[in-house]
């Protein structure tokens, strides 16, 4: 059945204005699935967890999930027992308005850090959430969980498995990578293929490590940070072959890459986004350390911002990383141009080359280590003015 | 002996503007120790190492020093073999004009990465630099060290070893805290203690990691970072009792400390200085790690830019930095408001209290971890557009 707009067969969501964000807008949001569907998450690696973190990843460890209620405005982290309680209730009064089991609902929070929900606004705005439940309602969904976004992130894709064709329909909000007080990335992702929930982690797993693992907006990690696979079956494929298992796998890589590159494009403040590849080195880790030092340098970051090919800060990033180097071996491309060789610049030509080329609003880093033949890369953004007014002003 | 304003018995500066930098302004400066001094230096952990730092290195092993010759406007860091010939160019012109030997020379460079020196105006500066050596000429040498930095660095002390007084005089450059291409904090310290190469050795060590390895200003790791001491021995001491040895590294230890809140607090763009204190860590690298993950963090260092007490940040850096904690354990405080007990916010009035502190230009923040007894602390600044201003615009 080929599947239209953003509609995946057997997936309703809706949105309301419950109260919680400051402005008024959409902030609480529900999706659900019409049957049993499996599902899968990978959550945030931060200590310090939000209450919706530990109870949702409590919840999907069957791989069942209904439903997901999703809240911005309120991240409901740093807020102990009473915090939790607060989770549990919401699961609950989902559950319940929707005649399904409370461990069959995830929920989601992301906004400001150590301040409790408004319970009361939660558990009135519910029976109207679950009366809104359209399969048109997905986009409305996505704008509910923005914050500092600037644009509501969707991404969809097609495959066929076993003769069927399923869609793929994916959500996300950013804007910082990993703010932990806009405690932060949220993604959901719905399918109708059918599958099992052990393929599921699987494919999940692989693809978040491709995709939202490999970007960064500023290096900081959230309390929140979760994304959530579901799969109804209602593409009535066969059990999937392995050709199968792959282009699922491959289309969900597809979404959550978009998903991951619009994020960095909102990134707080971002006016770039820049694509750094690390290739030549000794080790994987050596290849995804350098890429990571890069991309959360406030001094490479600075000089996108300001267009200038300053090569000299990629080369005491890679220095300190800790990473096995040599000054004299490592090329530097921008775009296509290089401008190092052998450790030393080409020059003003090139750099003024160079510095056309950071004109644009994308483009592309290539250091090569000459160490090794690891590969890696990173996805990021510059950092700007209005990353600091965004950041200074939160809050107040 | 008294040691009066910024003199040291036995030691000379000079310094002029030799054309290396935009502003034409001081921007080479010689420093002479009339006899032969002891010196340690301890230099950049960065892999990639500017030219001046391979020679300087080399020439300080055997622990004696006669000059040392600074020029800011150029790093001389990325330059392969030329720039390691200007360096010892550099050194070889300043010992001929001395009548010393090249190995007594240090050489110190800061300023723009990849550009290779105009070592027609180093050497041509060079006699000029000798004639106007002058015992008054040290804080002339600190003005000629600076590039973003907005003032001169200067901090001395005075002792007593063996019945005779001596002085401490150190000069410091910042201003980004290790900043790659402006390649970055250097610092010279001039004793008339006599001591030995070996004591200097471990006084300077000792010093250098309680001073400047506890501060940041952007978390990035220069390819220039030097501190060079020389003690020439004219005090007259005799050899050093251990009370006279502890006394020398507290008198270095102050001069340091003085000489590294300078920097923090000239830090590029940064408007507040922020000691940050955490304490009951379960081992010495869990409290040093926290420390500098929370002193490195943008979103804490925008945040105290905001004068926002948002706690919730500094949760959420303890959380992704690796340590043992528990989140339910931690209390906060900003200077001395509590404002998190047990992992919790203690509400609105405290925070307003705590924003009332942040007003100020230096404050405390403490953090208890409550996991075992060890302690450490960093000295940070906070992030702000300034910051983005003078990085984004540096070269251009």
């Amino acid at each position: 059945m080929k599947v239209e707009g953003n509609v995946v067969p057997g997936f309703k969501a809706s949105a309301v204005a419950a109260g919680l964000k400051k402005d008024k807008g959409l902030d609480l949001a529900l999706i659900f699935s019409e049957n049993e569907a499996v599902a899968a998450g990978v959550f945030t690696t931060n200590r310090v967890k939000a209450a919706p973190v530990i109870l949702s990843h409590e919840h999907v460890q069957d791989g069942k999930v209904r439903a997901i209620i999703a809240n911005s405005g309120n991240a409901n982290a740093c807020t102990g027992k009473e915090g939790l309680d607060n989770a549990r209730l919401t699961a609950d009064s989902v559950a319940s308005e929707l005649g399904i089991r409370p461990d069959e609902v995830v929920v989601a929070s992301t906004g400001v850090i150590g301040a409790h929900l408004n319970m009361e606004m939660i558990t009135h705005a519910i029976p109207d959430l679950v009366e809104k439940l359209s399969p048109e309602g997905i986009p409305q969904a996505a704008e509910a969980i923005m914050t500092t976004d600037s644009f509501p992130k969707i991404s969809r894709s097609e495959g066929v498995a076993g003769g069927k064709t399923y869609g793929i329909l994916g959500i996300a909000k950013g804007a910082g990578m990993i703010m932990p007080d806009m405690a932060t990335m949220l993604c959901f992702i719905l399918s109708d293929i059918g599958m099992d929930a052990e393929d599921l982690r699987r494919a999940l797993r692989w693809s978040v490590d491709t995709t939202f693992n490999r970007i960064s907006v500023d290096g900081d990690t959230s309390t929140n940070d979760m994304v959530l696979v579901m799969a109804n079956g209602m593409a009535g494929n066969a059990q999937l072959s392995s050709a199968d298992y792959e282009g699922f796998q491959q289309g969900l890589t597809d979404v959550m890459s978009d998903l991951a590159t619009m994020i960095v494009r909102d990134g707080e403040g971002a006016t770039k986004v820049v694509n750094i590849t690390v290739k030549g080195a000794a080790t994987d880790l050596d290849a995804i350390t350098a890429a990571r030092t890069i991309a959360n340098s406030s001094l490479v970051k600075t000089a996108f911002y300001g267009q200038d090919p300053n090569w000299g800060r990629i080369m005491a990033a890679l220095g300190r990383s800790g990473i096995l180097m040599r000054e004299e071996d490592v090329n530097i491309w921008i775009g296509d141009i290089k401008i190092v060789e052998g450790g030393l610049g080409r020059g003003i030509d090139k750099e003024m080359k160079a510095a056309e080329i950071m004109r644009k609003k994308e483009f592309n880093v290539t250091i090569d280590l000459r160490q090794g033949s690891y590969e890696d890369r990173m996805t990021t953004c510059d950092l700007t003015h209005d990353y600091i007014t965004i950041n200074a002003d939160y809050r107040t």
